[in-house]
Protein backbone atom coordinates (compact mmCIF):
# COMPACT_ATOMS: atom_id res chain seq x y z
CA UNK A 1 0.00 0.00 0.00
CA UNK A 2 1.62 3.67 -1.23
CA UNK A 3 2.33 5.55 2.14
CA UNK A 4 0.58 9.17 2.12
CA UNK A 5 2.58 12.21 2.47
CA UNK A 6 0.66 12.86 5.69
CA UNK A 7 2.17 9.30 6.75
CA UNK A 8 5.43 10.30 5.55
CA UNK A 9 6.00 13.48 7.12
CA UNK A 10 4.72 12.12 10.49
CA UNK A 11 7.57 9.19 10.04
CA UNK A 12 9.92 11.96 9.49
CA UNK A 13 8.75 13.70 12.76
CA UNK A 14 8.28 17.23 11.01
CA UNK A 15 4.38 16.70 11.50
CA UNK A 16 3.40 15.23 15.06
CA UNK A 17 0.05 13.77 15.24
CA UNK A 18 -2.70 14.88 17.83
CA UNK A 19 -5.20 12.22 16.85
CA UNK A 20 -6.75 14.83 15.25
CA UNK A 21 -6.83 15.47 11.52
CA UNK A 22 -5.69 18.84 10.11
CA UNK A 23 -4.31 19.62 13.83
CA UNK A 24 -0.68 18.78 13.85
CA UNK A 25 2.49 19.98 16.30
CA UNK A 26 5.19 20.75 14.16
CA UNK A 27 9.29 19.63 14.71
CA UNK A 28 11.81 22.70 15.38
CA UNK A 29 13.17 21.63 11.78
CA UNK A 30 9.95 22.55 10.02
CA UNK A 31 9.67 25.50 12.72
CA UNK A 32 13.31 26.56 10.98
CA UNK A 33 11.96 26.51 7.55
CA UNK A 34 9.11 28.78 8.25
CA UNK A 35 11.25 31.00 9.70
CA UNK A 36 13.68 31.20 7.58
CA UNK A 37 10.91 31.63 4.67
CA UNK A 38 9.20 34.57 6.16
CA UNK A 39 12.99 36.17 6.57
CA UNK A 40 13.27 35.19 2.43
CA UNK A 41 9.45 36.95 2.38
CA UNK A 42 11.12 40.45 4.36
CA UNK A 43 13.79 40.67 1.90
CA UNK A 44 11.12 41.34 -0.68
CA UNK A 45 8.48 43.30 1.35
CA UNK A 46 10.13 44.60 3.74
CA UNK A 47 11.97 48.09 1.92
CA UNK A 48 8.25 48.95 0.91
CA UNK A 49 8.11 49.87 4.93
CA UNK A 50 4.86 48.04 5.52
CA UNK A 51 3.76 48.87 9.32
CA UNK A 52 3.68 45.50 11.20
CA UNK A 53 1.10 44.22 13.52
CA UNK A 54 0.67 40.91 14.92
CA UNK A 55 -2.85 40.02 16.03
CA UNK A 56 -3.35 36.74 18.35
CA UNK A 57 -4.76 33.81 17.14
CA UNK A 58 -8.38 35.13 18.02
CA UNK A 59 -10.65 38.31 17.14
CA UNK A 60 -13.15 40.36 18.34
CA UNK A 61 -16.56 38.58 17.69
CA UNK A 62 -18.10 41.80 16.67
CA UNK A 63 -15.60 42.47 13.93
CA UNK A 64 -16.10 39.18 13.33
CA UNK A 65 -19.81 39.48 12.52
CA UNK A 66 -19.23 42.88 11.23
CA UNK A 67 -16.99 41.35 8.63
CA UNK A 68 -19.70 39.23 6.82
CA UNK A 69 -17.79 36.04 7.42
CA UNK A 70 -20.55 34.22 8.71
CA UNK A 71 -22.70 34.82 5.47
CA UNK A 72 -20.48 33.57 2.80
CA UNK A 73 -18.13 30.73 4.89
CA UNK A 74 -20.62 29.49 8.08
CA UNK A 75 -18.68 25.94 7.77
CA UNK A 76 -15.15 27.15 8.44
CA UNK A 77 -15.48 29.81 11.28
CA UNK A 78 -14.57 28.63 14.96
CA UNK A 79 -16.34 30.17 17.68
CA UNK A 80 -14.48 29.98 21.13
CA UNK A 81 -17.09 29.46 23.89
CA UNK A 82 -16.20 29.00 27.42
CA UNK A 83 -17.76 27.66 31.11
CA UNK A 84 -20.15 30.27 33.13
CA UNK A 85 -21.83 28.47 35.42
CA UNK A 86 -21.65 28.28 39.17
CA UNK A 87 -20.31 25.81 41.22
CA UNK A 88 -23.38 23.31 40.87
CA UNK A 89 -23.06 23.68 37.20
CA UNK A 90 -19.35 22.49 37.53
CA UNK A 91 -20.18 19.43 39.44
CA UNK A 92 -22.88 18.81 36.80
CA UNK A 93 -20.53 18.99 33.76
CA UNK A 94 -17.97 16.85 35.41
CA UNK A 95 -20.42 14.13 35.89
CA UNK A 96 -20.72 14.69 31.99
CA UNK A 97 -17.59 14.16 31.97
CA UNK A 98 -17.12 11.11 33.54
CA UNK A 99 -20.00 9.47 31.84
CA UNK A 100 -18.58 9.73 28.64
CA UNK A 101 -21.02 12.27 27.83
CA UNK A 102 -21.59 15.75 26.03
CA UNK A 103 -20.34 18.15 28.31
CA UNK A 104 -19.88 20.80 25.47
CA UNK A 105 -23.83 21.91 25.53
CA UNK A 106 -23.54 24.54 28.26
CA UNK A 107 -20.56 26.36 27.08
CA UNK A 108 -21.73 29.79 26.39
CA UNK A 109 -20.03 32.16 23.26
CA UNK A 110 -17.19 34.69 24.60
CA UNK A 111 -16.73 37.67 23.09
CA UNK A 112 -13.97 35.89 20.96
CA UNK A 113 -14.19 33.90 17.36
CA UNK A 114 -10.65 32.22 15.55
CA UNK A 115 -9.43 34.51 13.20
CA UNK A 116 -10.04 32.92 9.54
CA UNK A 117 -7.41 34.81 7.64
CA UNK A 118 -4.87 37.18 9.25
CA UNK A 119 -6.23 40.30 7.55
CA UNK A 120 -9.60 40.29 9.37
CA UNK A 121 -8.92 41.93 12.46
CA UNK A 122 -6.87 44.57 10.86
CA UNK A 123 -9.56 46.71 8.95
CA UNK A 124 -11.36 47.83 11.56
CA UNK A 125 -8.48 48.41 13.72
CA UNK A 126 -7.51 50.77 10.93
CA UNK A 127 -10.65 52.46 10.29
CA UNK A 128 -10.98 53.47 13.99
CA UNK A 129 -7.46 55.69 13.40
CA UNK A 130 -9.72 57.94 10.84
CA UNK A 131 -8.59 58.34 6.75
CA UNK A 132 -6.00 56.80 5.81
CA UNK A 133 -2.66 59.17 4.53
CA UNK A 134 -1.80 60.47 1.37
CA UNK A 135 -0.44 57.40 -0.59
CA UNK A 136 -2.77 55.12 1.47
CA UNK A 137 -1.61 52.40 3.74
CA UNK A 138 0.36 49.43 4.18
CA UNK A 139 0.47 46.95 6.84
CA UNK A 140 2.51 43.13 7.78
CA UNK A 141 0.79 40.57 9.09
CA UNK A 142 0.89 37.45 10.27
CA UNK A 143 -0.90 35.14 13.04
CA UNK A 144 -2.35 31.21 13.22
CA UNK A 145 -5.94 30.98 11.53
CA UNK A 146 -8.60 28.81 11.89
CA UNK A 147 -10.94 27.46 9.22
CA UNK A 148 -12.59 23.96 10.50
CA UNK A 149 -12.09 21.48 7.43
CA UNK A 150 -10.93 18.16 8.96
CA UNK A 151 -9.29 16.08 6.44
CA UNK A 152 -6.40 13.90 6.31
CA UNK A 153 -4.45 16.08 3.12
CA UNK A 154 -1.67 17.98 4.98
CA UNK A 155 -2.09 21.06 3.19
CA UNK A 156 -5.10 21.09 4.71
CA UNK A 157 -4.95 22.05 8.21
CA UNK A 158 -7.47 23.21 10.93
CA UNK A 159 -4.60 25.37 12.69
CA UNK A 160 -2.10 27.02 10.03
CA UNK A 161 -0.40 30.64 9.67
CA UNK A 162 -0.72 33.15 7.22
CA UNK A 163 1.93 35.95 6.56
CA UNK A 164 0.03 39.06 5.11
CA UNK A 165 0.78 42.41 3.48
CA UNK A 166 -2.13 44.38 3.15
CA UNK A 167 -2.84 47.16 1.04
CA UNK A 168 -5.25 50.20 1.69
CA UNK A 169 -6.08 53.60 -0.76
CA UNK A 170 -7.37 54.46 -3.32
CA UNK A 171 -7.88 51.11 -6.64
CA UNK A 172 -4.93 52.38 -8.57
CA UNK A 173 -2.75 52.32 -5.72
CA UNK A 174 -3.96 48.45 -4.46
CA UNK A 175 -3.96 47.17 -8.05
CA UNK A 176 -0.68 48.28 -8.81
CA UNK A 177 0.59 46.54 -5.08
CA UNK A 178 -1.49 43.25 -6.09
CA UNK A 179 0.12 43.12 -9.85
CA UNK A 180 3.61 44.05 -7.96
CA UNK A 181 3.25 41.03 -5.68
CA UNK A 182 2.20 38.57 -8.65
CA UNK A 183 5.55 39.30 -9.70
CA UNK A 184 7.49 39.28 -6.60
CA UNK A 185 5.57 35.84 -5.74
CA UNK A 186 7.07 34.73 -9.16
CA UNK A 187 10.39 35.66 -8.35
CA UNK A 188 10.23 33.98 -4.50
CA UNK A 189 9.22 30.99 -5.91
CA UNK A 190 11.81 30.98 -8.33
CA UNK A 191 14.48 31.17 -6.00
CA UNK A 192 13.75 28.47 -3.63
CA UNK A 193 13.03 26.45 -6.60
CA UNK A 194 9.68 25.83 -6.38
CA UNK A 195 7.39 24.80 -9.83
CA UNK A 196 4.21 27.09 -10.10
CA UNK A 197 1.56 28.35 -12.04
CA UNK A 198 -0.47 31.42 -10.94
CA UNK A 199 -3.75 31.25 -11.65
CA UNK A 200 -7.75 32.85 -11.32
CA UNK A 201 -9.35 31.25 -8.31
CA UNK A 202 -12.36 31.53 -6.05
CA UNK A 203 -13.01 31.62 -2.14
CA UNK A 204 -15.33 28.25 -0.89
CA UNK A 205 -18.57 30.05 -0.65
CA UNK A 206 -21.34 28.22 1.37
CA UNK A 207 -24.15 26.57 -0.50
CA UNK A 208 -26.21 27.46 -3.40
CA UNK A 209 -26.24 31.05 -2.93
CA UNK A 210 -22.53 31.18 -3.01
CA UNK A 211 -22.52 29.45 -6.49
CA UNK A 212 -23.04 33.02 -7.81
CA UNK A 213 -20.34 34.80 -5.47
CA UNK A 214 -17.45 31.97 -6.94
CA UNK A 215 -18.99 33.15 -10.48
CA UNK A 216 -18.45 36.48 -9.92
CA UNK A 217 -15.04 36.29 -8.20
CA UNK A 218 -13.86 34.77 -10.83
CA UNK A 219 -14.97 36.88 -13.79
CA UNK A 220 -13.91 40.01 -12.33
CA UNK A 221 -10.55 38.69 -11.80
CA UNK A 222 -10.76 39.56 -8.39
CA UNK A 223 -8.56 36.45 -6.54
CA UNK A 224 -5.19 34.42 -8.45
CA UNK A 225 -3.40 32.00 -6.36
CA UNK A 226 -0.16 30.50 -6.52
CA UNK A 227 -0.43 26.67 -6.91
CA UNK A 228 2.16 24.62 -6.11
CA UNK A 229 1.79 20.46 -6.88
CA UNK A 230 2.34 19.14 -3.70
CA UNK A 231 0.61 16.48 -2.84
CA UNK A 232 0.54 13.50 -6.10
CA UNK A 233 -2.64 12.33 -4.19
CA UNK A 234 -4.54 15.81 -4.68
CA UNK A 235 -4.62 18.72 -7.21
CA UNK A 236 -2.01 21.71 -6.64
CA UNK A 237 -2.21 23.35 -3.31
CA UNK A 238 -2.58 27.41 -3.31
CA UNK A 239 0.36 28.59 -1.41
CA UNK A 240 -0.06 31.65 -1.81
CA UNK A 241 -3.25 34.31 -3.17
CA UNK A 242 -3.53 37.59 -4.49
CA UNK A 243 -6.78 39.28 -3.76
CA UNK A 244 -8.83 42.48 -5.08
CA UNK A 245 -11.52 43.37 -2.20
CA UNK A 246 -12.61 46.77 -4.33
CA UNK A 247 -14.53 48.01 -1.75
CA UNK A 248 -15.73 46.05 0.28
CA UNK A 249 -13.76 46.13 3.58
CA UNK A 250 -13.38 49.76 2.77
CA UNK A 251 -17.61 50.04 2.95
CA UNK A 252 -17.94 47.31 5.68
CA UNK A 253 -15.28 49.27 7.93
CA UNK A 254 -16.06 52.89 6.59
CA UNK A 255 -12.12 52.93 5.36
CA UNK A 256 -11.55 56.26 3.92
CA UNK A 257 -8.61 57.15 1.65
CA UNK A 258 -6.85 60.86 2.45
CA UNK A 259 -9.54 62.70 -0.26
CA UNK A 260 -12.56 61.13 1.67
CA UNK A 261 -13.49 58.62 -1.33
CA UNK A 262 -14.27 55.19 0.51
CA UNK A 263 -10.69 52.81 0.30
CA UNK A 264 -10.07 49.88 -1.73
CA UNK A 265 -8.36 47.43 -0.09
CA UNK A 266 -5.75 44.48 -1.39
CA UNK A 267 -4.13 41.59 0.34
CA UNK A 268 -1.44 39.22 -0.52
CA UNK A 269 -1.48 36.01 1.24
CA UNK A 270 1.17 33.08 1.87
CA UNK A 271 0.22 30.05 3.55
CA UNK A 272 3.39 29.23 5.51
CA UNK A 273 3.05 25.69 6.49
CA UNK A 274 1.43 24.64 2.03
CA UNK A 275 4.66 26.65 1.41
CA UNK A 276 6.89 24.82 4.02
CA UNK A 277 5.24 21.54 2.87
CA UNK A 278 5.88 22.03 -0.70
CA UNK A 279 9.92 22.68 -0.08
CA UNK A 280 10.04 19.06 1.68
CA UNK A 281 7.84 17.68 -1.10
CA UNK A 282 10.13 19.07 -4.16
CA UNK A 283 13.71 19.37 -2.15
CA UNK A 284 13.25 16.20 -0.13
CA UNK A 285 12.61 15.92 3.81
CA UNK A 286 16.11 16.70 5.10
CA UNK A 287 16.97 20.70 4.83
CA UNK A 288 20.45 19.55 4.84
CA UNK A 289 20.43 17.81 1.21
CA UNK A 290 18.30 20.94 -0.43
CA UNK A 291 19.84 22.06 -3.55
CA UNK A 292 22.79 24.82 -2.70
CA UNK A 293 20.73 27.26 -4.28
CA UNK A 294 17.61 26.50 -2.24
CA UNK A 295 20.05 26.62 1.14
CA UNK A 296 21.41 29.89 0.04
CA UNK A 297 17.96 31.71 -0.68
CA UNK A 298 16.65 30.55 2.99
CA UNK A 299 20.15 30.29 4.96
CA UNK A 300 21.52 33.18 3.13
CA UNK B 1 -7.03 61.18 36.48
CA UNK B 2 -3.93 58.96 36.27
CA UNK B 3 -3.43 57.26 32.81
CA UNK B 4 -3.47 53.53 33.41
CA UNK B 5 -0.51 51.25 32.11
CA UNK B 6 -2.84 49.88 29.38
CA UNK B 7 -3.62 53.05 28.04
CA UNK B 8 -0.29 54.13 28.08
CA UNK B 9 0.81 51.22 26.18
CA UNK B 10 -2.05 52.22 23.50
CA UNK B 11 -1.21 55.29 23.08
CA UNK B 12 2.65 54.22 22.65
CA UNK B 13 0.92 51.55 19.77
CA UNK B 14 2.83 49.11 21.58
CA UNK B 15 -0.49 47.55 22.02
CA UNK B 16 -3.53 47.68 19.84
CA UNK B 17 -6.83 47.80 20.75
CA UNK B 18 -9.17 45.48 19.67
CA UNK B 19 -12.35 46.49 21.69
CA UNK B 20 -12.08 43.39 23.72
CA UNK B 21 -10.48 43.28 27.22
CA UNK B 22 -7.46 41.30 26.85
CA UNK B 23 -7.29 40.50 23.36
CA UNK B 24 -4.60 42.76 21.70
CA UNK B 25 -2.68 43.28 18.39
CA UNK B 26 0.99 44.19 19.14
CA UNK B 27 3.33 46.55 17.24
CA UNK B 28 6.48 45.38 15.60
CA UNK B 29 8.29 47.02 18.34
CA UNK B 30 6.88 44.68 20.52
CA UNK B 31 6.86 41.77 18.95
CA UNK B 32 10.84 42.22 18.42
CA UNK B 33 11.30 42.43 21.87
CA UNK B 34 10.08 38.93 22.63
CA UNK B 35 12.25 37.56 19.49
CA UNK B 36 15.16 38.98 21.31
CA UNK B 37 13.84 37.72 24.99
CA UNK B 38 12.96 34.31 23.26
CA UNK B 39 16.82 34.41 21.93
CA UNK B 40 17.93 35.15 25.25
CA UNK B 41 15.86 31.94 26.27
CA UNK B 42 17.57 30.08 24.20
CA UNK B 43 21.19 30.46 25.42
CA UNK B 44 20.19 29.68 28.99
CA UNK B 45 18.41 26.75 27.40
CA UNK B 46 19.60 26.04 23.97
CA UNK B 47 22.73 23.83 25.22
CA UNK B 48 20.69 21.39 27.37
CA UNK B 49 19.38 20.60 23.67
CA UNK B 50 15.82 19.91 24.42
CA UNK B 51 13.79 18.92 21.54
CA UNK B 52 11.75 21.82 20.36
CA UNK B 53 8.13 20.88 19.28
CA UNK B 54 5.50 23.80 18.48
CA UNK B 55 2.45 23.19 18.49
CA UNK B 56 -1.26 25.63 17.03
CA UNK B 57 -2.44 27.12 19.53
CA UNK B 58 -5.23 24.60 20.28
CA UNK B 59 -5.36 20.79 21.00
CA UNK B 60 -7.04 17.59 20.24
CA UNK B 61 -10.49 18.07 22.55
CA UNK B 62 -9.90 14.14 24.20
CA UNK B 63 -6.25 15.00 25.65
CA UNK B 64 -7.70 17.97 27.32
CA UNK B 65 -10.67 16.08 28.71
CA UNK B 66 -8.17 13.70 30.10
CA UNK B 67 -5.98 16.07 31.40
CA UNK B 68 -8.48 17.13 34.08
CA UNK B 69 -8.52 20.48 33.15
CA UNK B 70 -11.94 20.97 33.38
CA UNK B 71 -11.51 20.23 37.61
CA UNK B 72 -9.77 22.30 38.64
CA UNK B 73 -9.98 25.57 35.97
CA UNK B 74 -13.32 25.27 34.06
CA UNK B 75 -13.66 29.24 34.04
CA UNK B 76 -10.61 29.60 32.14
CA UNK B 77 -11.18 26.84 29.04
CA UNK B 78 -12.15 28.12 25.95
CA UNK B 79 -13.31 25.15 23.43
CA UNK B 80 -13.66 25.88 19.98
CA UNK B 81 -17.60 25.61 18.34
CA UNK B 82 -18.38 25.83 14.47
CA UNK B 83 -21.35 25.84 12.06
CA UNK B 84 -22.67 22.42 10.81
CA UNK B 85 -25.82 22.84 10.02
CA UNK B 86 -27.52 22.99 6.53
CA UNK B 87 -28.49 25.57 4.06
CA UNK B 88 -31.76 26.10 5.84
CA UNK B 89 -30.02 26.17 9.34
CA UNK B 90 -27.74 28.82 8.14
CA UNK B 91 -30.53 31.42 6.42
CA UNK B 92 -31.88 31.09 10.33
CA UNK B 93 -28.51 31.75 11.72
CA UNK B 94 -28.27 35.12 9.36
CA UNK B 95 -31.63 36.10 9.91
CA UNK B 96 -30.29 36.23 14.55
CA UNK B 97 -27.62 38.09 13.10
CA UNK B 98 -29.10 40.87 11.25
CA UNK B 99 -31.67 41.32 14.16
CA UNK B 100 -28.66 41.17 16.64
CA UNK B 101 -30.09 38.06 18.57
CA UNK B 102 -27.80 35.37 19.88
CA UNK B 103 -26.65 33.24 17.10
CA UNK B 104 -24.18 31.20 18.88
CA UNK B 105 -26.43 28.81 20.53
CA UNK B 106 -26.26 26.37 17.14
CA UNK B 107 -22.68 26.57 16.96
CA UNK B 108 -21.69 22.69 18.18
CA UNK B 109 -18.22 21.41 19.65
CA UNK B 110 -15.63 21.08 17.60
CA UNK B 111 -12.75 18.42 18.38
CA UNK B 112 -10.38 21.33 19.07
CA UNK B 113 -10.19 23.38 22.47
CA UNK B 114 -8.00 26.06 23.05
CA UNK B 115 -4.11 25.05 24.61
CA UNK B 116 -4.46 26.62 28.00
CA UNK B 117 -0.75 26.13 28.89
CA UNK B 118 1.76 25.07 26.15
CA UNK B 119 2.80 21.71 27.58
CA UNK B 120 -0.53 20.46 27.67
CA UNK B 121 -0.55 18.52 24.09
CA UNK B 122 2.88 17.66 25.03
CA UNK B 123 2.21 14.99 27.28
CA UNK B 124 0.14 12.48 25.35
CA UNK B 125 2.16 13.00 22.63
CA UNK B 126 5.17 11.77 24.38
CA UNK B 127 3.10 8.82 26.14
CA UNK B 128 2.46 7.64 22.58
CA UNK B 129 5.82 7.02 22.55
CA UNK B 130 6.61 4.69 24.47
CA UNK B 131 8.63 4.53 27.65
CA UNK B 132 11.22 7.47 27.80
CA UNK B 133 15.21 6.61 27.44
CA UNK B 134 17.79 6.17 30.00
CA UNK B 135 18.14 9.77 31.64
CA UNK B 136 14.47 11.28 30.37
CA UNK B 137 13.14 13.73 28.46
CA UNK B 138 13.30 18.17 28.09
CA UNK B 139 11.47 19.42 25.58
CA UNK B 140 10.70 23.27 24.45
CA UNK B 141 7.45 24.60 23.52
CA UNK B 142 6.29 28.05 22.84
CA UNK B 143 2.62 28.45 21.97
CA UNK B 144 -0.21 30.63 22.18
CA UNK B 145 -2.42 30.15 25.09
CA UNK B 146 -6.14 31.12 25.99
CA UNK B 147 -7.61 31.53 29.36
CA UNK B 148 -10.91 33.20 29.60
CA UNK B 149 -10.50 36.02 31.98
CA UNK B 150 -11.23 39.23 30.51
CA UNK B 151 -9.42 41.85 31.95
CA UNK B 152 -8.08 45.65 31.79
CA UNK B 153 -4.92 44.86 33.22
CA UNK B 154 -2.43 44.05 30.41
CA UNK B 155 -0.29 41.52 31.95
CA UNK B 156 -3.92 39.18 32.42
CA UNK B 157 -4.42 38.69 28.61
CA UNK B 158 -6.79 36.29 27.27
CA UNK B 159 -4.53 35.29 24.59
CA UNK B 160 -1.04 34.95 25.33
CA UNK B 161 2.39 33.16 24.48
CA UNK B 162 3.86 30.74 26.67
CA UNK B 163 7.68 29.51 26.30
CA UNK B 164 8.33 26.29 28.69
CA UNK B 165 11.01 23.78 28.86
CA UNK B 166 9.56 20.61 30.23
CA UNK B 167 11.46 17.99 31.52
CA UNK B 168 10.50 14.51 32.03
CA UNK B 169 12.31 11.55 34.27
CA UNK B 170 12.79 10.14 37.86
CA UNK B 171 11.63 12.76 40.63
CA UNK B 172 15.63 13.59 41.34
CA UNK B 173 15.94 14.22 37.81
CA UNK B 174 13.04 16.48 37.21
CA UNK B 175 13.91 18.10 40.77
CA UNK B 176 17.24 19.12 39.52
CA UNK B 177 16.18 20.52 36.36
CA UNK B 178 13.41 22.55 38.40
CA UNK B 179 16.11 23.67 40.75
CA UNK B 180 18.61 24.53 37.91
CA UNK B 181 15.99 26.77 35.97
CA UNK B 182 15.24 28.67 39.73
CA UNK B 183 18.91 29.72 39.48
CA UNK B 184 19.10 30.35 35.48
CA UNK B 185 15.95 32.53 35.88
CA UNK B 186 17.70 34.42 38.50
CA UNK B 187 20.47 35.30 36.15
CA UNK B 188 18.13 36.01 33.47
CA UNK B 189 16.26 38.29 34.72
CA UNK B 190 18.86 39.78 36.39
CA UNK B 191 20.82 40.28 32.63
CA UNK B 192 18.04 42.44 31.51
CA UNK B 193 17.79 44.71 34.61
CA UNK B 194 14.63 43.10 35.88
CA UNK B 195 13.54 43.44 39.98
CA UNK B 196 12.28 40.59 41.12
CA UNK B 197 11.48 37.98 44.03
CA UNK B 198 11.36 34.03 43.77
CA UNK B 199 7.56 33.07 45.70
CA UNK B 200 5.81 29.82 46.70
CA UNK B 201 2.69 29.96 44.56
CA UNK B 202 -0.81 28.00 43.67
CA UNK B 203 -2.48 27.92 40.72
CA UNK B 204 -6.32 29.52 40.46
CA UNK B 205 -7.82 25.76 41.40
CA UNK B 206 -12.17 26.72 40.63
CA UNK B 207 -14.33 27.05 43.34
CA UNK B 208 -14.54 25.66 47.16
CA UNK B 209 -13.11 22.42 46.27
CA UNK B 210 -10.23 23.87 44.89
CA UNK B 211 -9.03 26.11 48.09
CA UNK B 212 -7.72 22.50 49.21
CA UNK B 213 -5.86 21.96 46.21
CA UNK B 214 -4.46 25.40 46.19
CA UNK B 215 -3.27 24.36 49.85
CA UNK B 216 -1.54 21.56 49.24
CA UNK B 217 0.01 22.89 46.35
CA UNK B 218 1.61 25.58 48.31
CA UNK B 219 2.46 23.21 51.47
CA UNK B 220 4.08 20.90 49.31
CA UNK B 221 6.35 23.50 47.33
CA UNK B 222 4.55 22.33 43.92
CA UNK B 223 4.94 25.89 42.52
CA UNK B 224 6.97 28.94 42.57
CA UNK B 225 6.29 32.38 41.06
CA UNK B 226 8.98 34.65 39.94
CA UNK B 227 7.30 37.53 40.53
CA UNK B 228 8.11 40.81 38.93
CA UNK B 229 6.35 45.16 39.33
CA UNK B 230 4.80 45.77 36.61
CA UNK B 231 1.60 47.91 37.32
CA UNK B 232 1.58 50.10 40.14
CA UNK B 233 -2.35 49.57 40.17
CA UNK B 234 -2.12 45.67 40.56
CA UNK B 235 0.23 43.04 42.73
CA UNK B 236 3.57 41.63 40.86
CA UNK B 237 3.24 39.85 37.76
CA UNK B 238 4.43 35.89 38.06
CA UNK B 239 5.88 35.91 34.60
CA UNK B 240 8.09 32.54 34.88
CA UNK B 241 6.79 29.70 37.15
CA UNK B 242 8.51 26.37 37.89
CA UNK B 243 6.28 23.79 38.62
CA UNK B 244 6.92 20.12 40.03
CA UNK B 245 3.88 17.81 39.06
CA UNK B 246 4.79 14.78 40.59
CA UNK B 247 3.80 11.85 39.06
CA UNK B 248 0.32 13.81 37.92
CA UNK B 249 0.57 13.96 34.33
CA UNK B 250 2.76 10.76 34.49
CA UNK B 251 0.14 8.79 35.96
CA UNK B 252 -2.63 10.38 33.63
CA UNK B 253 -1.11 9.36 30.26
CA UNK B 254 0.93 6.18 31.18
CA UNK B 255 4.09 8.23 31.20
CA UNK B 256 7.13 6.07 31.99
CA UNK B 257 11.21 5.97 32.66
CA UNK B 258 13.26 3.41 31.16
CA UNK B 259 13.24 1.36 33.86
CA UNK B 260 9.58 1.19 33.65
CA UNK B 261 8.46 3.51 36.68
CA UNK B 262 5.92 6.42 36.07
CA UNK B 263 7.56 9.75 35.07
CA UNK B 264 7.45 12.43 36.92
CA UNK B 265 7.57 15.78 35.06
CA UNK B 266 8.03 19.39 35.88
CA UNK B 267 8.15 22.44 33.70
CA UNK B 268 9.49 26.03 33.48
CA UNK B 269 7.40 28.52 31.87
CA UNK B 270 7.90 31.99 30.54
CA UNK B 271 4.85 34.27 30.04
CA UNK B 272 6.67 36.56 27.24
CA UNK B 273 3.92 38.96 27.05
CA UNK B 274 3.99 39.89 31.02
CA UNK B 275 7.72 40.02 30.49
CA UNK B 276 7.72 42.45 27.49
CA UNK B 277 5.71 44.48 29.47
CA UNK B 278 8.17 44.28 32.58
CA UNK B 279 10.86 45.23 30.22
CA UNK B 280 8.90 48.48 28.64
CA UNK B 281 7.84 49.64 32.31
CA UNK B 282 11.15 49.43 33.79
CA UNK B 283 12.98 50.82 31.20
CA UNK B 284 10.68 53.00 29.20
CA UNK B 285 8.53 52.65 26.00
CA UNK B 286 11.19 53.20 23.67
CA UNK B 287 13.71 50.45 23.07
CA UNK B 288 16.60 52.30 21.89
CA UNK B 289 16.66 54.12 25.25
CA UNK B 290 16.94 51.30 27.28
CA UNK B 291 20.08 51.02 29.18
CA UNK B 292 23.47 49.56 26.97
CA UNK B 293 23.38 46.46 29.22
CA UNK B 294 20.17 45.46 28.58
CA UNK B 295 20.44 46.21 24.86
CA UNK B 296 23.63 43.75 25.07
CA UNK B 297 21.83 41.01 26.84
CA UNK B 298 19.14 41.28 24.38
CA UNK B 299 20.31 42.37 20.93
CA UNK B 300 23.75 41.08 21.60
Amino acid sequence: MPVSLLDRLFAAGLLIDTGVDGLYGRSGKFEEVITRFEALIDRFGGADNPEAIRFPPGMNRAHFEGSGYMKSFPQLAGTVHSFCGCELDHVSLLQCLEEGKDWTGQQQATDIVLTPAACYPLYPTIAKRGALKEGGGLFDLQSYCFRHEPSKEPTRMQLFRMREYVRMGTPSEVMAFRQDWMERGTKLMEEVGLPFEIDVANDPFFGRAGRMYKNNQRSQNLKFELLIPVNADAGPTACMSFNYHQDHFGKTWGLATADGETAHTACVGFGLERIALALFKHHGLETEDWPEHVRRALWG
